[in-house]
């Protein structure tokens, strides 16, 4: 038994058996004690981009966390996008990099870097093993952390502790913290605001918007008039029929003040204060009207479901009191036939969402009024880009299908955004993944011509239509499908996307459709 | 005139004049400022690892820094892995790194990181402009700092500073500073051991390796006797008939201890000691015997033909003394037809390099004994994964390719390597460069296979497996670079691959030949 094996047994005693990896030379033991252990999944993605998406896919719908297997410094660096993006999620994640033996680093080897710098920026928690002796100590505590954060725990493995045998015994699972407690006070004062008659919103995060917490939600709103709302940007939220509806904050920084310049109080359940996703001249960044008052009544961290509780209660929103929606909520119409556009696919696609789906969406400027629409949709579980590194659909896909076996996984995903990590398909292909990535091919960067616009710029030259344009040669995501192992089809009506839809949400994935706009 | 305009201007008024990029909406000003400025070359990247890798690639060959332009914290994320390898090569290189306005920070919108934190482990030179006033002097110094250091040089440019008016006037070209001057005890110490009538080796690097450097090192061997060598892993070295050879210490580490074991004395040329590149149990760090005196004629930085010449002036060896190499140099037969194995395509490529060609290394396993063999191969540049960071090759070769018009690029290229960043095919296709990419498709992380071996397993069970090999499915090559509109030919057997190079050297690139070993 070596300090590989104590760590791989750590994460198992502690309920982690799904390990996202990408090895190298320096984590040999590490794979060799994993391959001792058959009762971990080991999921390999192409480079390590795919690796920390899918584990956050992974953890946003098993609600644990995945381990991942980086290699040195710069496999780190690969996947440090998406730990940003799962960093904002609040996704609990174990991120074990190697490196290289502790007496060989200060002969600094062409792969020697500075691990926990690099690690830093993108985690809530980070820690060096010493030697063998302290893996199972410094395992538990990552593990604990990420759980409790809840949040990114990165956890360096030197070679040496890997190797070094250590006497067996038994391996304790890390402890589990409860959530930190209420604050009865910030809970009377958030009642107090929903009491006061001023034109309060909830802005909930986190677990406040799953199903059981949205009811609650609803009781409040039904019984103080006070709106519902998320953050533009959202881990995971309980969508559809028999769902209480929440507004999303647009992204579009003039809508965003349209759609909130009523409230006199925000209402913040694990949420934070909305702002502009980028700043523009002359134009604010907070989003809310100035005058608006704050209130926080949780914080992530903490029970948001007991806060959302505890805070019916104290405004009398009895369990028997009606939902929040009075309006019953309508699908789009089925879109009309001829040439696709975004809109199209997005009515075909909320329209075709099968019960019980997961929804990832990538679809950045294409899909900016799906969310709205799918209250009506079957019930699905939507999954969303969170920290704006644009690149997480496909592997969060990948994570979320391997969460959600027998669900299937419908992931909206603009072009630009998919070809950064396209070759998370492969590792669809490979764990028969039911995914179906619908590419929203508009062969361009469509987010930043809308920017250029903003800017003031009229007539693009060469060098902006070289920046903000994907053609010249335009993609073909039918073969890329292919060479991944991927069944593709290509769509350019809407006659074509409804059919090819059909075809791939009846049979087991994976599929891709290119949906050309 | 905004501050995008002055920074735009810096770089084109300091010889800088590629712009490697992949935007966001952070930069839209910088961007319009790019797009008033025609004679900057705006090359886009799909990802950021794209981008960095093609700058490294472009300055290796060009003698001169590429800008490269990336998107907030994540963006330099994706390209910090390429960072990592430029780096290693003492690549000048100034990435443009946009952030949120300044008074944007504090309200922690999705996209907001610590840019300085990640970039300093894989930056030489880090900096942030102030404000619209600070960036000409600030652009200046990042140039100044990537040339003379050589190195990574990374700016951080808050969207205010670009998009605020700032008065117009003469825009100054950035400081060219002198080389570091020679230390004369240094070379004297250095003379002086390779005099000794000890076993002496010279360790070159950088610029030590061009053809000019060579000569003079290949006068000091025939003077001295010393033998010449060079590390593992390099940014460039001048191969083929004409050029003095050099040897390269080997990967795998007894070999390395067997290849130096003789050496009593090792002086330096800019290079560093010898090290393995992981460490193992029971293997020592430094490969040389552990007897060797280490003498340090000159450092990078330093003017290393100058050291060179003035190590050859010492030890009294004349321009017209004879080369080096007693031995004339002899090409590989041409290998035996019949199934295609890694050694056919090293010996196929070493006869068919054309006169002038740039060669990218990035073979990993299959390529070890290239280098070797191509003393006698038409004259070329060698490039070559120098930090160990894998992923660089297409990009590398793109941005070499870029760099060295009316030149053939090869791309030898393992298949695990080339999916990290197989999109960099697509910047190929687009900016119509001149390369042939062949991947060494054998389907499995092979260096990892034998390091799993020497780790004293045998007998892999599923997770080993499942992380080691690329199979099941198979990537399919020639559709992947169909998708990225690259041509692409697949070859199974050594007539199939002698007959796909033979038509991919002879037509204008891209190409892709997927060569199944």
């Amino acid at each position: 038994m070596n300090g590989a094996d104590i760590l791989t047994d750590t994460l198992l005693a502690s309920g982690i058996d799904v390990c996202f990896a990408n090895p190298g030379t320096s984590e040999m033991h590490f794979v060799a004690a994993l391959d001792r252990k058959p009762e971990m999944r080991c999921v390999l993605g192409l480079s390590e981009t795919v690796v920390t998406g899918a584990a956050d896919g992974y953890a946003r719908m098993a609600d644990k966390p995945a381990a991942t297997l980086l290699h040195t410094g710069p496999g780190l660096a690969n996947g440090l996008a998406n730990l940003h993006n799962a960093r904002r999620a609040r996704t609990p994640m174990v991120n074990i990099v190697g490196d290289h033996a502790t007496h060989h680093l200060a002969f600094d080897a062409p792969l020697t870097s500075d691990i926990e710098g690099l690690a830093r920026p993108m985690s809530d928690w980070v820690g060096r093993i010493a030697n063998a002796g302290d893996v199972a100590h410094r395992t538990r505590e990552a593990i604990t952390a990420a759980r409790a954060i809840p949040g990114i725990a990165t956890l360096v493995l030197p070679a040496d502790a890997a190797w070094t045998p250590v006497a067996g015994g038994t391996v304790q699972a890390a402890a589990v913290s409860p959530p930190r407690a209420l604050d009865p006070a910030a809970i009377a004062a958030a009642a107090a605001a929903l009491r006061s008659g001023r034109r309060v919103g909830l802005m909930m995060s986190g677990h406040a918007l799953r199903a059981d917490a949205l009811a609650v939600a609803g009781r409040i709103a039904a019984a103080t008039g006070a709106s519902l709302l998320c953050q533009m940007s959202n881990s995971r939220v309980a969508r559809g029929r028999g769902r209480v509806d929440v507004g999303r904050v647009p992204y579009v920084v003039d809508q965003a003040l349209a759609f909130l310049a009523d409230l006199e109080t925000v209402v913040l359940i694990g949420a934070k204060p909305p702002v502009a996703f980028f700043a523009y001249p002359g134009k604010p960044s907070s989003l809310l009207p100035p005058s608006c008052e704050v209130v926080t009544a949780a914080v992530a961290g903490q029970d948001l479901l007991q806060a959302l509780t505890a805070l019916a209660d104290a405004v009398g929103a009895t369990p028997s009191g009606a939902g929040a929606t009075a309006a019953v909520p309508q699908l789009p119409p089925a879109p009309t036939l001829g040439p696709l556009t975004a809109a199209a696919v997005m009515a075909a696609v909320v329209r075709a969402i099968p019960d019980n789906a997961i929804v990832v969406d990538e679809s950045v400027s294409s899909g900016r009024n799906f969310f709205a629409l799918t209250a009506a949709a079957a019930p699905h579980d939507y999954l969303q880009l969170t920290g704006g590194a644009i690149g997480l659909g496909i592997a969060m896909a990948t994570g979320a299908a391997i969460a959600g076996p027998g669900r299937k996984v419908i992931d909206l995903q603009a072009d630009g955004s998919a070809l950064y990590a396209a070759q998370g398909l492969w590792t669809q292909a490979r764990e028969a993944c039911d995914v179906v990535t619908i590419i929203l091919s508009n062969r361009s960067y469509a987010i930043l011509e809308g920017e250029m616009r903003a800017v003031g710029v009229r007539q693009f030259g060469r060098n902006a239509r070289r920046m903000l344009t994907l053609d010249e040669p335009a993609i073909d995501w039918v073969s890329l499908a292919k060479g991944f192992g991927v069944e593709g089809l290509r769509a350019t009506t809407v006659e074509d996307f409804t059919h090819h839809l059909a075809t791939a949400l009846a049979a087991p994935g994976p599929w891709l459709i290119e949906a050309v706009i």
